[in-house]
């Protein structure tokens, strides 16, 4: 999608020196437009631990070029042997999405395929491999949003063609993948085909992704779009001026329950108390085979109560500050995520189609899983 | 209750010279104690729409004393429809809150009970009856707390003394009103009693009264509590760590629908699904005897963009700044409050005792409601 009138990727290999990967840091988003380089598995890991990099598809993607730069600079004995080490050292970063899992399993396979390779030799095919992992995802999101287009044509027919008035909570945009983006998909898709439509941003605390990054997003792209604060989203609901919501997901278990940004329950109970569809846009790699209960057993990251303590922000003069809002002698408390039970959503929005929030839905679209075992 | 360990009510009288009324700037909690002084209608005015006091109670207190201080300065002739004159400009100060137009009822009251006085002998009038109205405000919170901790008692035996845990939005605390809080008297009273209690209080965004103000209070009194962001409540309720919610409101129907903060209606729904206790604490000057439908008949109060748009905090040399945090072309829409349908509320605690959030519950406890016309 488009930064400064350029269109652009999330994540992408030098032209000249394919050593170096280069992404956004997105931490300084929309008030500055930061390249950083990772050129080590331990940048790569640092980029998505302290959210440098963030989003489900986006940390996939980054830990595959993580194990590529680990590959890359190794030189001692035991290559394979590191590069397990490097998958577990990759899968503690996050601990949530499990689009991280799936991306390092991917790597791992294709270095099991490979064996008694230089680290050298190794590296290319885990380069060449990330960078399909990476097409891949952009294909993905491109096929979420031509799913979602059709949705929202819908309800812009049955409204007469007025404006169609979206919610979303956090950034499950372009930022948060590669391209196009998982909920915001369906919505560059409905606006590229001229369907009037408005976006409620949620500002997302405490981190603000969606004040800093969403509302980034569609206006660099130029849909229109209001910053809300979380709390008002019911409010606007109750008086008729939600048509959908649509979010991301960080994992989806097989009975469709969905883990997404802190607060994504609550979007998901107002809209089932005003019958207004709640739809979540996901790659099938953000399913997690291997559980049916969100609500026990995902697992919700902490972070640091200073995400809440204090705010990023520009002040009059253009400086980046960090505020401080509590009581110095004021505790918190920071979960990252919450579990939106599947009765809560209408249906899920996949690269191979739209099918409801059951275990039946997901197999119909995805049957290759019918024989796999719960473990 | 508790500032700097003194006790103090949130507006006074100056104790030489009655002409100056002074009150808290409670924009500046946590992080600054300053001191204003009201001499004046307009002050007093201005006091309320600009949230220098805020609170149904504090604003309709300070309306009182606004009468008062227009009566007191008053020179010219016309006298009495000068004060219907003064009474119509307080009365526009905010739209929401009902206890407003009640306390300046009062006052007019007062004043068509006292015909042809002169503009210093009715501001004499005027000013004792808003010290009545002051005085009843904290017998009002001190009952409601008194009520409340029964509440609060049944629980801690059921959960056999382990820790309750309240959650609270915004501040009706005791800085929304004179002394001890509608929402929080409840729980100053469970703490002197000795019972075992924990605070969640939501940070309330936009203007952050539960972090600056609901946690500075607490902080204060030495009464354990975490603060968390807005959308965090639903995610705790789902894992058993909130037993009750107690929160205030700017203004019940008669049939015991409730407006308060925004996102309000979102932690009642989440109590809802989760079989948790959502109860709402008031003094009866709150309820609107003259509607019966909350969500069309309740203006809701439309405040400035900028306060999505700018936070102020304590940047890490201890200045206060404002800082930015949306794209500079995004716009924001900011309600103030939104409506919790009755249905959603387990009971109401006022000063006259507890009572189910319908008109049958409420006109038992105020019998003399029962031949009040809807008008």
């Amino acid at each position: 999608m488009i930064i400064n009138g350029k269109h652009q990727n999330t994540i992408w290999v030098d032209q000249t020196n394919s050593d170096i990967i280069y992404t956004f840091d997105q931490r300084y988003f929309p008030h500055e437009t930061r390249i950083v380089s990772l050129k080590t598995i331990d940048e790569a890991a640092e980029a998505i631990k302290s959210m440098v990099v963030r989003g489900a598809p986006l940390i996939g993607v980054t830990a595959a070029y993580g194990m590529y730069l680990a590959a890359l600079r190794y030189s001692g004995a035991g290559l394979y042997e590191e590069m397990d080490e490097a998958a577990l050292f990759l899968n503690e970063t996050r601990p949530t999405a499990v689009n991280l899992r799936w991306a390092i399993d991917q790597q791992l396979t294709v270095i099991k395929n490979n064996p008694n390779l230089s680290h050298k030799e190794l590296a290319q095919v885990l380069l060449t491999n990330a960078e399909k992992l990476k097409q891949e995802d952009i294909n993905t999101c491109s096929a979420i949003g031509d799913y979602g287009l059709s949705v929202i044509r819908e309800i812009s027919q049955f409204k007469g063609g007025t404006e169609v008035n979206i919610l979303t909570h956090c950034n499950a945009g372009w930022l948060a993948c590669i391209d196009w983006g998982t909920a915001t998909s369906p919505i560059y898709k409905a606006y590229e085909a001229g369907i009037n439509i408005h976006v409620w941003v949620d500002e997302t605390r405490p981190r603000l992704q969606g004040a800093n990054l969403t509302a980034f997003e569609l206006s660099e792209h130029g849909i229109p779009h209001t910053v809300i604060t979380d709390n008002a989203g019911g409010h606007l609901m109750q008086h008729g001026q939600v048509d959908m919501v649509i979010v991301g997901t960080d994992r989806v278990t097989r009975t469709g329950d969905v883990a997404n940004k802190i607060g994504t329950y609550l979007k998901a109970l107002a809209a089932n108390d005003n019958h207004i569809p709640f739809y979540v846009a996901l790659p099938s790699s953000t399913i997690d085979w291997n559980i049916s209960n969100g609500l026990t057993e995902i697992p919700i990251e902490m972070r640091s109560a200073n995400e809440i303590h204090k705010i990023l922000g520009k002040t009059k003069s253009g400086e980046l500050k960090k505020v401080r809002i509590t009581p110095e002698k004021s505790p918190a408390l920071n979960h990252g995520f919450d579990v939106t039970p599947a009765r809560l959503v209408s249906a899920l929005i996949t690269e191979r189609g739209i099918c409801q929030a059951t275990e039946a839905g997901l197999l119909g679209l995805f049957p290759e899983y019918l024989q796999h075992e719960l473990h």
